[in-house]
């Protein structure tokens, strides 16, 4: 069946099944003009919106409508992690041509769904609407902070800089995705393990936020700022320092890069220092923290999480501006990251 | 100069500096990870989200880039009102193609700072991105309540159904725009003065959302149900109906209809009945109150916010339907306003 036949109230009422009722904190869900939610006493509001585009931000080709909705609400949750907040309610904007099929729908809040569900967060309203050909997907994700928030502007010359889990699966994982389904893919991929390839394609698919991870360091008072890892390494340290007034050094035989985009990168002849630096969408956190207070740090989000903290690089004065080092500490040229606007490719 | 020249960065500091900050209320706005907001104690959070696309919402012939956000806020305003709520916060995202003049995004802002500006409404936060052609906008849109909100769900058989304002005047502005912009305007429209046509034009691109007749109405004990008019009379009186799974009768000689309406309805030969239940996007608040109570309410509405309420029918048992009566007490078919995914065309 066809969204066309099933027609706009009866999606919504699909919807509304899919997603349920009676959740804690919601006393109005979908379905009225408005949701009416009742955040927990004594916690200031968070609120992060993002809009997802077929062909800017996925490619039907190979992202399923699963992924899609996976993924639409992941990087709002990778952003209430970066403040230090936990998630809780999100609304939805979906539009879709009539054509749709409602299996494909369906497949999308699942996705949304799944990737919801080990928060606790809930669906509580949104929007449907016809679109002229491509899929749109707007996630509003609000959720709540004690204490104070992780700003992008807290940085101080002498932090450390920090980064969770590893960098540049998510953009290796596009590169094969694109390889493989532009049917020019390489030879040599054949000969990359197939766990490997998955766990790229994988992480650009379907990103984890890192919400515990972010919890548990918006609790700690040695972490000076934070952002998540969206528009890559190089653009969102570019956002950290210029919040911060502050300048960065990071050396990149420092970073954290997995066996998966090794053997990924290389055969697809692509320099993996470059798809972890500028590549993007990693869902990682990037933080400065006290340099004293980081063995701990690491020790203790590892200890909480299971999830490792890296040393990367230090904050340093604005006038010594943003630089990569390599391993002889001559600074190397970076591209840097994902901006809207400059090109179409899709991220 | 275009938004590709000006990037990613630079237009988000450039909304930044054009929505301003420190608002009461936000700790952190446009910027961050994520926005930090403080809602009034004592008040429960309501939330609703609007997806608004060219050529199914808007388009870009007739609507100016100031007009679409404009209305992209003021329908997210509608279904806060609808509810008996205050607006307090926005997010927006908005995608437009990477060779939109800067001009057009800084006057698509003020437009929605336009809006907002009356109820003390701030933008707090967003997203932009590039658009493969069209553009694609999203508001969130955050408030307050005080009491209980006015559902959907509490019409009861017995009540008065009430609108506030005039009906039609949107889907007659539509008409008017699609006409003489597509080159076919009837000659019997040279004959309707300057005036009414202005009217029923601004009513569809900068319609105004009855904010303080929501909060008004959403205090009074006698409404027992509310919903704002987007959809049209017949398909928003059908979602009030069953979600109180109730019926109703509305009396079409009773319908506020204008003097614009009537004039250019005329000109354009289109029946004005229809253009006032089946239009859509007027944006009135539609309710059923208890009839006892009426002749207050409505003199009480009025002497607070000027607006006129106008009974036009009642809620009846669920086993009667909703029907729609001429001046002779016959049931008329009507169409049921809009409905997505049933048809392109604009609304």
């Amino acid at each position: 069946m066809r969204v066309s036949e099933l027609g706009e109230r009866g999606l919504i009422l699909r919807i509304r099944r899919a997603v349920g009722s009676g959740a804690p904190g919601v006393a109005v869900g979908i379905g009225d003009d408005s949701a009416v939610l009742e955040p927990s006493r004594g916690t200031r509001l968070l609120a992060t919106t993002d809009l997802l585009l077929e062909d800017i931000h996925f490619r039907r080709r190979y992202a399923e409508p699963a992924d899609i909705g996976w993924k639409a609400l992941a990087v709002n949750l990778s952003d209430i992690a970066a403040i230090g907040g936990t998630p809780r309610f999100a609304l939805v904007a979906l539009a879709c041509p009539a054509g749709t099929e409602v299996d494909d729908i369906d497949a999308f809040y699942e996705g949304m769904r799944l990737a919801a569900a080990p928060h606790g967060v809930v669906i509580v309203g949104g929007d449907t609407s016809a679109s002229p050909d491509r899929w749109i997907v707007n996630v509003t994700l609000l959720g709540e902070l004690e204490g104070a928030p992780k700003l992008r502007s807290g940085a101080r010359p002498g932090d450390l800089l920090a980064v969770t889990g590893a960098l540049g699966e998510s953009a290796t994982g596009l590169a094969l995705l694109e390889a493989t389904t532009a049917g020019a893919a390489a030879p040599a991929l054949d000969r990359v393990e197939r766990p490997l390839r998955d766990k790229v394609s994988q992480a650009h698919l379907r990103p984890v936020a890192r919400v515990a991870e972010g919890r548990w360091l918006g609790a700690s008072p040695a972490v000076n700022a934070m952002i998540d890892l969206s528009d890559g390494l190089a653009a969102d340290l570019g956002h950290l320092t210029s919040e911060s007034s502050a300048g960065a050094r990071v050396y990149l035989e420092k970073l954290p890069i997995s066996e998966a985009v090794w053997s990924v990168a290389a055969a697809l002849a692509r320099d993996p220092f470059e798809l972890a630096v500028a590549g993007g969408e990693d869902y990682e956190l990037l933080l400065a923290a006290d340099p004293s207070a980081f063995p701990a740090l690491a020790a203790g989000l590892e200890a909480a999480t299971g999830t490792p903290l890296v040393a990367i690089g230090e904050i340093v004065e604005a006038e010594a501006g943003v630089a990569f080092l390599n391993s002889r500490g001559e600074p190397v040229p970076v591209g840097l990251g994902f901006e809207h606007f400059s090109s179409a490719r899709s991220r």
